[in-house]
């Protein structure tokens, strides 16, 4: 037997009913068999592919990428998973369209959603913003939908919001399963989600927020540390605290990195902004005032700056368990002496690394296939059992 | 018999050898057979494609996109249609290539389309420039085609010129159709094409035109209004009436907004500049003259305030017929209170009609598909009989 | 027997055991049986193409191709060549991603790769780091297939670095053989590889070493011309040098045009930048010393300016054999009376040889998927038998 139909067998065990023709905002909206089932098909898809087995769900239709920030990791992974599924990512490029000219986000939704089956929306540069869009523009085509306007109703990929970065966590989360031989070993193993110094500002919450929100739903002791100043959303830090009580594992908060990363198995340091200078920006985005923003700017960097002590040096490294935890890190990372004077990691420690770093982000594309597959698939054992089944190769020749 | 059946079998009484291997420039280009195989073609790749059916004709080959101008649903309509049909859509960016460095059209025309099947072009900035780049660019991979070039003859979907706007009028016109329950219940209905009051300046003429020009073959009352200053192409007019003469319908003009809406079934209110303006525009870019751009904009847009008057409000509705015509807009509008202080329609009665108006745009990139379809496969009503019959899903799983 | 099975015949008397999996540098890293088999397995796609054969390899893969500057034509082929064997091009764009925020080549390169089967690069702005930038990005994702971060290895395509242009000129030779009727009609021939004057400056030395590396090894007699002071890479020189040695043909250089253009077969007249300036330049780019740049560009516009007798006129065509030599050129060409005042070609001269020149093009797409598919492919011999005998239509209807 297969890996891919062992793992089709696992998921005919999960209770996924709502995960057809639905959405995928954030971890938490999530049963744990729902999480299970993301892990669950991702490996699957990735051992079908592996094994040359053609994995494609359509014969045509778009995916529907918007990035309202930079991206090359996310886009490509998106436009990874839409090939593998043979979907066509299609961009929609805001600087290039109409939509500056006074469109409505629910008259867009509509305008470029008529073959499409999945929208994957990048938003995170503002706290309170990120989110809404999203919602407002799967609230359009869903309204859509029901009217008839749409003959399918295409499903969201949050690709990053200001609130969690689902596909990205995730993928994390995947990596650290199989490092440790499977989610039944992360029982009381150690986290460390912590802040580390960036000589660059206002990097999102996402990824931190994301990390906690998902990490203590395994059972794991997640430690969020961060010098003062730094808090994430308590929204975020409340699913936190009540994921770590139903499972068993816990979820503390410190502004010390070393007691963070004392006996750690796994380590984060990240640069992120503070959420209520965030908070702050963002309304001074909205108000146009570019002195303001400015003005923020001088001050979170100089903020930033009396925090450079915490990086995820060799010293800090070696109070880790056995000096040994895993290092994770979303990249592309701010590496002291590398691509800056000093950064969020040592140069030697993230060298050390590089290999299960990529292996970690190699997680994501199917991570992202796998929601868009338990979305967009009625009968997804079915369907991987004829996956592995057929002589329908990806490389024919 | 299902419905692509129905009208497969429609589409064989139908004369349309002409339609294989050629251009779509203008609708008054085509018979009304010709005209009614669009129709019919669209409205079976919809019924095709809501059955699940796989669509493709291509296993693979290019879709060349030319926006010579921004657009958001015209790209993401050629892009779907694209892809329905089994093409990649391929845009050729002229900022971002090597066009702006002297390369001529016919050039660019034969390197681009070794491997294209279609090519749709936007070009309608600047009267009597738009078409000619069309023209030109066709001509080239047509020589290019008998001089053994190219292996294959890529067909045009004119997605916008300076004259007509043939995928547009054609997507609302099919709306039209299936609102009143077919094209024998258009005769006699009243249309109103009327100008309106934008807070911008220098809109394309095509769409008024293109509106004058086809719906005219329906032995519909079309009236074309407009404030004094405002006419369009006095060649299109030509043609408008000749259709009305031959249909049994009527051509007039008025210079009332109240006396179009009278009794109208059928409301188009849109703003667009001047043709005579336009001309003078064109001239003044071809000499680089920008002070006389500007002097211009700023007296178009004075011209254009005089006229604030030409608005679709809740009472210039109330005069159409029971108070209730079917609006009609191609989007983006320019919304009174929404997107602008003053534009071309109360948001209230834009509101009211959101759903047909997205269901009238929801036709584009099926009236695409049908003229990809009718230019490049040879027995267009066996292709659907047989993607009728066939097993093959366009969602697999 | 087809064609293409004539050639797939041909193909199985070929040692081409070490192209699978590998990548395509430089034409001079290859045998000569696999330059055949380029060329072999370009003119089998081209006629399975044109008799309306399915030839995808791939059901889903990305082909990702990296444009350091502008392109069109070779864009276009690279995306031609990806879609007709069924991977999706994926452009990745360094002005839009993050990879200028400081990510290195390393990780870019197995970010972007995890679904990848084809990497196109075209860097050849800067003598001396065009090929270390594919070097280094190819390096790493062997390493990341190594190390079981990629489950494939992709395969490069040099889409033009700074030493070498393979994918334009084995296009350019192979619409040599056919001109001649063969490659056993080659030796002997005389072709004269001369600079020409162009109103820019700057352009890539790539065609000129590509063209003496590569046509020096059918035999022929290769001439490169030039002004003094316009020299190209030594090392090219020695590469042409030892072909023309081994195979009975010559490489001889001169300081005069019509010297080379004397009794020629086949001329190739072409600006390009002095190599010792481009290296002065490279250094001037990486010192951030723009007012050095300007100076250089201005010293190299006038040394330029000194050579506007270089350009093929009527009055040089005249000299070479029987007057009709075949005219080749890159494209675009800088046409005197045309695109500039004075250029390299007059207009009457390349007006005559459009036809020629735009074949000399098509040959691109197919040279580019012939790499990929020997890199690619297997057992290419049964791949290409096997698409021939296959009911498997590229238009299906």
């Amino acid at each position: 037997m297969s890996k891919a139909v062992e793992l089709a067998r696992h998921l005919e065990t999960l209770k996924i009913n709502d995960m057809y023709k639905n959405d995928f905002y954030w971890t938490w909206d999530k049963t744990n068999d729902e999480i299970d089932a993301i892990f669950t098909v991702a490996d699957a898809l990735r051992d079908l592919r592996e094994r040359n087995k053609n994995t494609k769900v359509f014969n045509s239709g778009l995916g529907i990428s918007i990035f309202r920030d930079n991206s090359t990791r996310t886009r490509f992974s998106f436009a990874s998973a839409c090939n593998l599924l043979g979907l066509k990512e299609q961009p929609l490029d805001e600087k290039v369209s109409q939509i500056a000219h006074g469109e409505t986000v629910r008259e867009t939704a509509n305008m470029v959603s008529f073959m499409a089956d999945v929208i994957g929306i990048r938003d995170d540069m503002f706290i309170g913003e990120g989110h809404k869009y999203q919602k407002t523009f799967i609230d359009a085509v869903d309204e859509g939908y029901r009217d008839g306007i749409l003959e399918q109703r295409p499903t969201l990929v949050n690709l990053q919001c200001d609130v969690d970065h689902p596909t990205q966590c995730m993928a994390d989360l995947l990596h650290v399963i199989h490092h440790f031989g499977g989610v039944e070993n992360l029982k009381g193993k150690k986290v460390a989600m912590t802040w580390a110094y960036s000589p660059s500002y206002g990097k999102p919450l996402s990824v931190p927020q994301g990390v906690i929100g998902l990490f203590t739903r395994m059972g794991m002791d997640v430690v969020l540390a961060h010098p003062e100043g730094y808090e994430v959303m308590p929204e975020v830090e409340e699913i936190a605290k009540k994921n770590a009580e139903a499972t068993g594992g816990s979820f503390t908060k410190t502004n010390s990195m070393e007691e963070a990363f004392q006996d750690a198995d796994i380590v984060y340091p990240k640069s992120w902004a503070p959420f209520a200078a965030m908070e702050e920006r963002t309304k001074l985005y909205q108000q146009g005032d570019k002195a303001g923003i400015d003005a923020l700017e001088q001050k979170l960097l100089a903020q930033n700056a009396e925090h450079k002590d915490w990086t995820c040096s060799e010293e800090m490294m070696a109070k880790t368990k056995d000096g040994k935890a895993l290092y994770l890190h979303c990249l592309p990372a701010d590496i002291s002496g590398l691509s800056c004077d000093e950064g969020e990691v040592d140069n030697s420690v993230f060298d050390r690394y590089l290999v299960p770093l990529y292996k970690q982000a190699s997680y994501k594309p199917y991570i992202i296939a796998a929601m868009i597959f338990l979305a967009q698939v009625k009968d997804p054992v079915r369907a991987l059992m004829e996956m592995d089944k057929k002589d329908d190769e990806r490389k024919m020749f």
